[in-house]
């Protein structure tokens, strides 16, 4: 599997690391704004011994269709920006590959952008990639369905920088139907990232908790969606799709 | 919905004491084998102020298709012994009871008892009835699906006296397919039950846990259990066949 | 070492269970205000087999300085109400008996009631009498002592019900000299109680956890004290001034 | 204050990192076996802007007097190997250089050369030089004092590979003497590391928890330390010595 990469931030740098230790996908390229590290390879600038090209390319030098011929992909990976997917989106779909998206928030005008790019293509996007907040949002929102009325609180744990709450504890509790006074946010010096779900019953509380430890938690997210993904028919797909039919192969082999 | 219960132990008073508070479910009698209750109620005994009939009967002194006679009901509830299946099993079935069995352990011949009498009946049995460790069995197998390859541990809390692995410990373990070298047993004071399932990823951590408070959470998951039997069709049940709907709906929500 | 025992509601009932089932002290008996349990003992009414006498009195029978002649005893633990202290301090000054008082919440009045009964005896008093939370007091100060840069932040979980800020969080609050913003209440199900201390220092973080079991932690707690006032003079004590020779004679040991 | 570093390791790195973060502390040079990276700064390597000289100097190619004289310290930190303390001990001693190591295992001959060394110098170590870890070992070891048959227990995770119990929870049972068989080692994923010491009471139970984000722990620590032995005559100090100061302080005030 052949990925070429969007943006290399420190999440998109997270990311390559992941790519380029894995035997099965193959980081062909980085496309970045900047012009600053056209000289240099992704794995160079990792220090990673990898046989991938992981190429870095800038924008402002090379013309999207061109890269894409000169340097086909199965697979965009995107941690740029809002904006990113004007670049790359319509080219990927003519050439038939698959779009991955991680960009934590869109305007409704980059949503109906994908809406329609996924009429003629996959297309897939989450605003957080991981796989293991994704399983607890699915899992914690099973939870609040078999027992609609259990008292459920978070809590999420930040550095003390962090401003705000968390943009995954808002999607917990827009997922649960929870009032944001029931998240608790404490920012204390370097803590990762910590979100806990607590499920109180009368007799009885279960606990739902995902601990970050660091970015390259995005990159097995996308490159578990890419498997996923493989022989996926043209649409629009979040990370709830890619969980549901591991439960239900998980009933059947029961 | 009117409740028949078998035993008075530990448990069984517990479980007695939910049903009585509960404003759907009418607890009209309670089958014991010893004769040293039938003087008072379950309510008296218990001090809970409540309308339902709650009479303590011995089996030495009653006939079982006399006592589902004179005191019919629609689901027996069973927290007694292994062998209890027999003294109202067969009666249960032919008066179209509904049976909810929360015996620890069966033997083969129980089982086949129970898998026996579920051709006529609706039949249900889980080892340990509480909604949060069943949650957690569910929850875990499903993660434990989507990502084969991650690291498993199990830590169970208990007080001190409590003598080897937990059932509920060793039940997961089975569930996940991991040694029972990976269950770590903590036993420390008058710990009531904590079980943790931790899954170690590269580069995150979920862990799923459930924390007992009291018996009462078993009374808790029998009425959950019962709720959902009421429209089965004959057949044996266990918790996860309960559970399952609960996805179905989730996901046809969506 | 014999004990008066003032109150028998929920935590002088269960104050009452725990030293009726300790060998090195006895319950001699309860002074309570209602009469309503005059005719019974306290180990019938907890149903616990024990050689202590526990007899229940009430106030409105019986003169306190005859309870003292004829029932003599060694200490006096008080979970009765503020005004408590009026019915027997003077009288068990003068009786040489110590005084140990868990009353949550005392006015200005009863502070300087118990300041003056100190000058003529053995007087302690602690709000939160349990061993846990006051050395999780001690404990935490400790560590601000040390890191007074450190983030702490205080995360206290209780049942549904419970209102308003716990009142040993508002006293870690004011221990480690932190805004309430800074606490954290969770309250969901039936959580008996939990409180955690998180430290959050840049590379690392640091938590101390205290969870409650049961309300029999108020009569351990209340018996350790009793041992180490058996050999202190005349004053007023509080929890710290308990647990600080225990620190002096670790250093000296090692 | 002035620090001359020994080691670059993985370790040896993260603390100059935090040196040349530092306000209040200047990191001199750093002292390395290797020659690999003589004509670079600290500062270079890790991409840090400082005013810190931060020079890294080979053992090959330097006599550690003419570096003490031309390259005037306060302190001497050791992240190296056991036998650095060879290179520079006697000469640190001589310049009135304080020591401070944190050599995860010193044999009996190095151990007593550091006591030798002390006659004449300030010489520290510590094999864990974070503050929370000894922070831990030190609240553990006050609760045991107070509560010597409490039941204890240590539950420590690490990432997959980790062998072996991890060296601070053999510490902390032989501190708290309590037997490895109460150590519980989970193995999973890419957790960093955390210790958590378990007290289980009959009725609470109280938890200490130190959990690791990064190596700059030890810098900090080996800052904390610097810091508190200033002032100090003459000695060999372990951690517990730098903390007890801050009890008896706190103690006096209140």
């Amino acid at each position: 599997m052949k990925i070429g990469l969007i943006g290399f931030g420190k999440a998109g740098k997270a990311v390559a690391n992941v790519i380029l230790q894995h035997p099965d996908f193959s980081l062909e390229w980085v496309l970045r704004s900047s012009k600053t590290m056209e000289n240099i390879s992704a794995k160079e600038f990792l220090g990673i011994d990898s046989s991938d090209p992981a190429q870095i390319f800038s924008q402002q030098n090379i013309d999207i269709n061109t890269l894409f011929e000169n340097h086909s992909v199965d697979f965009i990976i995107d941690f740029s920006k809002e904006e990113g997917i004007y670049t790359y989106g319509k080219a990927a779909v003519q050439k038939n590959v698959k779009i991955i998206s991680a960009i934590s928030h869109y305007n409704e005008n980059e949503k109906d952008y994908l809406k329609e790019l996924s009429k003629d293509g996959v297309v897939f996007w989450s605003p957080n990639i991981t796989l293991g907040v994704n399983y607890l949002l699915f899992a914690a929102s099973l939870l609040k369905n078999i027992a609609p009325e259990v008292d459920i609180e978070v809590i999420e744990e930040h550095f003390k920088a962090k401003a705000g709450i968390s943009g995954t504890a808002m999607k917990i509790a827009e997922t649960l139907d929870i009032e944001t006074e029931n998240i608790n946010s404490v920012r204390a010096g370097g803590i990762v990232g910590k979100h806990e779900v607590i499920f109180g019953f009368p007799y009885q509380t279960v606990r739902l908790v995902h601990e970050s430890i660091s970015r390259e938690a995005f990159g097995n997210g996308a490159l578990f969606v890419a498997k996923n993904l493989i022989n996926k028919e043209n649409g629009l797909y979040n990370f709830e799709d890619i969980l549901k039919p591991y439960f239900f192969n998980e009933t059947k082999n029961n």
